[in-house]
């Protein structure tokens, strides 16, 4: 490679979050660094986009091998923008994060970090996300910054397969047990809502909830979180079931 | 079953929305049905959840054999919503659509119809998504009803493998070629952007964009689509990249 490489970085919790401006001091080691986030928190958006309104995107700063902007969509959406308008180039490598909190298992699905490199993944750019598993805002991410050099390094030179992506879950601790290669874990979230009176009459439903794991193996995600390792899930944007596709050829449908 | 089977049944754009209505009609042959669905068009919300604002539930009416609530949240909201507070016991099936719009390929990550029912295969009930291929709000939807019911059928008898839902799309055609088992097509959107001056000063970006099919194989959802098959793919919410998984037990991370 001629030139440094350029990496286009995004995540769920707005331009203005730790974890992002953490994982920016990191990438900058390896390329030229582009963020276009969201301007405010957009935790839980998954891979919505933004159809009804436009969006605007906005410049907060620019210096030698860093531009940053800002934009009022979905974290989907401010992929989609800079990869439009907002990059120099096509990005050698998108990546999304550092999450204030865990998108293993399940969570994927409604993780906007993930949805981030999702996008970046639909596009043919090999794409990473990483995560922490604590929402403190303030959260200490350098334990993180050794493991984030060697996949974006192992990244940049292999790249990553066509339609596939990473999902990077650090467990919230100080010092990690190892990395693990990992799968979705199994599990599903159960009391979620609490109902509160409106001051104006009726009822208003609170999000909230707690995630139960519904297995033990230490090759899936959540499990691993659990024991201290750092858990990579090769993640796919093709999510047929082939088994039940080759069934479902069966049912007389 | 002794009693009648209990459908919950939402969308993506909202309880008035003629494609959900039809697709009640239908249901109600099958057993007793209540739609929790979003008050208004909520197209694109993916799998997205809302954590940031609490969200209220109106019951819009009542008669034996059907509830409806609309719900000022997301799809996935809704089915969440319904699950804990709006069934009177657990749902045999949960059904989204019929969607105006097609959300074959990669649309399906971005598509709200979809968010119901990864949702309700989270939640371990078996879960069906049914989207036509026109974004016209007054579409003819009869031509899907035969496949509906030979679909619910099937589904309502043999239940659906833990982990896995199907995304039926229906061409915008009076006539199908037949129906075939699919896998998600590969593809991706391009031209995303329109840029507009805003009367206020400044640009805002509104999304439009093209679907470039990147193959042109018989058996992927978009092809089958162009050839008038209705499309049924299987879908899984583990979306782990096995392949991937394996070999990078040896990329020494």
């Amino acid at each position: 490679m001629n030139e440094r490489p350029l990496i286009l970085v995004s995540n769920d919790d707005g331009y203005q979050a730790k974890g992002i401006n953490c994982l920016v001091g990191v990438l900058r080691e390896f390329g030229d660094v582009v963020v276009v986030a969201p301007h405010t928190g957009r935790s839980g958006k998954g891979c919505s986009i933004t159809s009804e309104v436009p969006i605007k995107v906005t410049e907060i700063s620019s210096e030698p091998g860093l531009k940053v902007y800002s934009c009022t969509g979905t974290p989907c959406d401010c992929v989609k923008v800079a990869c439009h308008a907002f990059v120099p180039r096509r990005p050698d490598l998108i990546v999304g994060g550092i999450n204030h909190g865990d998108n293993s298992a399940v969570n994927a699905h409604y993780s906007g970090t993930m949805g981030v490199v999702l996008e970046g993944c639909m596009k043919g750019i090999p794409s990473v996300a990483f995560s922490l598993c604590s929402h403190d805002p303030d959260a200490d991410f350098t334990p993180t910054y050794d493991v984030i050099r060697r996949v974006v390094s192992v990244v940049l030179e292999r790249g990553l397969p066509a339609g596939s992506c990473l999902n990077v879950n650090f467990p919230d601790t100080p010092k990690y047990a190892g990395v693990k290669i990992c799968r979705q874990a199994i599990g599903s979230w159960v009391n979620e809502w609490e109902a509160h009176n409106h001051p104006r009459g009726g009822e208003w439903w609170w999000l909230t909830g707690e995630f139960v794991a519904e297995e033990n193996d230490a090759s899936a995600d959540r499990v691993a979180l659990d024991n201290n390792y750092v858990a990579i899930t090769p993640t796919r944007i093709d999510f047929t079931d082939y088994t039940l596709l080759e069934e479902m050829k069966n049912w007389g449908l």
